[in-house]
């Protein structure tokens, strides 16, 4: 059973590899271009330029490189230091990720310039996966790097939400909030998104480059005012709003405007479909199946908590399903950290479950992140079953001090039971695999 | 879909009525009473006793009243003041709880020695509900209430795990962890279980007096040793217990042993029970069901939060169910309470899911204990919509200030969506329902 969980995984993580993904949603048929269910003609275009930033920018790229060949003009995409892949008419450009470098601005800026180059009988075919916001960061005119950090650093530590954060952003940017778009129009613009945000929100992933944005420069300033933070953010961002309210600054593009009117963007790779495949494998293995969902988000050890009642009931009755049976879900928690552990929300997640499985016979759970990694460690997961504790308790490691010290990793490495898949060049988030026979 | 949701809560309820479930599986056909899947040819015994303890020991004395009628030859339990029902032939004997108090000492006495004046020919029906255990306290000899009361305080301030709270409350106590089939032996005992914890272990629900307890004396010692509450736990309970390892004092009953022979137990009513007639219910009703578990547990808001990501991931892709879908699950969550406001773990509930959902369209959620209280509250639950936020800010309420200061019930106070039943006579904890159409 343990096998079969790590095939399980595999089979999901194949399924959002970046090239698989990218082939799967665009391919070339003589002349024409298939992207989902639209059908360009190739004939139409006299340039097609190959723009955008990501982890997986690399293998996207080439994705693109083998569909459209000799037919790309010129491209450049901004992505990790070390993320490379072999590509031949995209220009891969090395920046910094989490945190933004000057080498991400220059390759922003060039970018920005390649994408305005392009004119109305012009391709763009821009390709964004997980990391893209940090790996494209290019302020609004008169602001630094060091501006935006600055504020975003504030607008979190104030408790904004997520959303609250993004609109800012989106405003004191050149690239985020569609301002790519404007750009690029009045070219055509193909978005390939891979998706590593929970509910896959097109504005929200890489803070929404190519789309529209519904918030506004007023807003801005209602959340500043909201959280009291008119002495905290930057002076000049506080005069970029202010003009932006003034009108001197230009919104963001909103839904509706005619620059994307010849705009598509399509998810070529999500958390959804890597459940689903691995739902068909379980399957293909002799499981039942569910998929729970998704979008699973909250605290980690009490969203093992969930799962491991979900897992007692499939033995005592048979609901949701009867055995042997395979539940599924995707999606992101977070860790509250309060010990001094090492440890991912993945590792977290597996011995959270293991305490609340109590060593029930027959079942196994694997939580790992489908990136390959888990919080600031070599693993990407690890792997449980009814023997665990019991392994633990013979070994004298307590699972609850380990657990409230965050120290899963410790654990797992003890138990020799952390899933290790090395980088696996695709992040569609995580992915939980609960076995019950 | 408000009036579905309730409509499907009362069908739960009814299903794990007391008098309902104690005639479902305990019913007189001529000379012979049925219980579950036993006979007993009722000219065999020559006394019928009725004992027992619990907050729904009215109506389960009723329900077996009405079943046994002039068979019975005596009859005493141990209910919550107040907690009355029309019985002839069973005294209902008002005790205090969640504080146990002298009136049910001297229940708990009385029953003690009602069970052990059964003989061989003689049948005792025992029936058992949420709350046996306040109701039915009687320490073991040479102990007081009081010492009971600290050593049990002190256990659960040591953080020491509800599993070891109850194996040192079984051995420290005359009716607890299979004494009161002890005292009833060698009669023939039948006892009727409305379960209210999570996966409805016979040894847990009113500390099992009914059935074999495999913890030991010895085992006491080592949880006092491991907390180091050697000087916190009185002085008459570490004698007792060194007593029982001496041998001086004899052992609670264990598996296998001869005093249950003649013994049967049978859960009548349990949150599972209560979950799938609400799914059958909502099926009536028109809407596809996953009954995901009776047995959740976890911090109420975190609990939401898994619920919420599986009612999004529905209306996004119809997994795991199309809509409209009705998703059902039992058990009981906590609420780690860091506010001042009023509340119950099943308000927090709606409020959280509520929040979670974000105004989504389509959704309702209804949460509520099935004894038809929650929290110090006078409110069963709340139910909430696709509307409840936008009302809310429209009266000026903060959602997510309410529940960080665990106010639930002044937040749906004020939108009119508390969900009030009054007393319903019964407890399985709590039932949540999420319409998704």
């Amino acid at each position: 059973m343990r096998k079969d969980a790590l095939d399980i995984f595999w089979a999901g993580v194949q399924a959002v590899e970046p090239e698989a993904a990218v082939r799967r949603y665009c391919r070339q048929e003589g002349n024409r271009l298939l992207v989902h269910q639209s059908v360009y003609d190739l004939t139409e275009f006299e340039h097609i330029y190959v723009i955008g930033a990501g982890k997986a920018g690399a293998t996207m790229a080439k994705a693109v490189q083998e569909t459209l060949g000799e037919r790309i003009t010129e491209g450049l995409i901004n992505v990790k230091y070390g993320h490379l892949a072999e590509v031949s008419r995209v220009r891969l450009i090395e920046a910094g990720h989490p945190v933004p470098d000057e080498a991400g601005l220059e390759g922003a800026r060039a970018i920005l310039d390649l994408a305005s180059k392009a004119e109305k009988g012009d391709m763009v075919l821009c390709v964004i996966s997980g990391g893209g916001s940090a790996l494209l960061p290019l302020p609004a005119e008169g602001l630094s790097l060091q501006d935006k950090q600055d504020t975003t650093r504030v607008l979190l530590a104030c408790g904004a939400t997520i959303h609250e954060v993004n609109s800012v952003r989106k405003h004191i940017s050149r690239v985020k909030g569609g301002r790519l778009a404007q750009a690029a129009y009045p070219a055509t613009l193909i978005s390939l998104i891979l998706s590593d945000v929970v509910g896959d929100d097109l504005d929200v992933i890489a803070s929404g480059p190519t789309v529209s944005d519904s918030s506004t420069f007023q807003d801005c300033m209602k959340i500043f005012n909201k959280y009291g933070l008119f002495e905290k953010v930057p002076k000049a961002v506080l005069n970029h709003i202010q003009k932006g309210i003034e009108g001197v600054v230009p919104e963001t593009p909103k839904p509706g405007d005619p620059v994307f009117v010849r705009t598509k963007s399509v998810i070529v790779g999500s958390n959804l479909e890597c459940v689903v495949a691995a739902e068909i494998k379980a399957r293909s293995l002799g499981y039942r199946t569910l998929v729970l969902s998704s979008m699973i988000e909250g605290e980690t050890r009490e969203v093992a908590c969930v799962h491991a009642g979900i897992a007692k009931e499939i033995l005592k009755s048979g609901h949701p399903l009867s055995p042997p049976a395979c539940v599924l879900s995707g999606g992101e928690t977070v860790v509250t950290i309060t010990g001094q552990g090492l440890g991912g929300r993945n590792q977290e997640f597996v011995l959270a479950a293991a305490i609340g499985l109590n060593s029930q016979e027959g079942i196994v759970v694997l939580s790992a992140g489908t990136d390959g990694t888990d919080g600031p460690t070599d693993a990407a997961g690890a792997v449980a079953d009814s023997q665990t504790i019991q392994r633990a308790q013979a070994l004298r490691l307590s699972p609850v001090d380990y657990l409230l010290n965050n120290d899963a990793y410790h654990f797992f490495e003890k138990l020799g039971d952390l899933v290790k898949t090395g980088p696996t060049n695709t992040n569609v988030m995580d992915l939980r695999i609960m076995l019950v026979a």
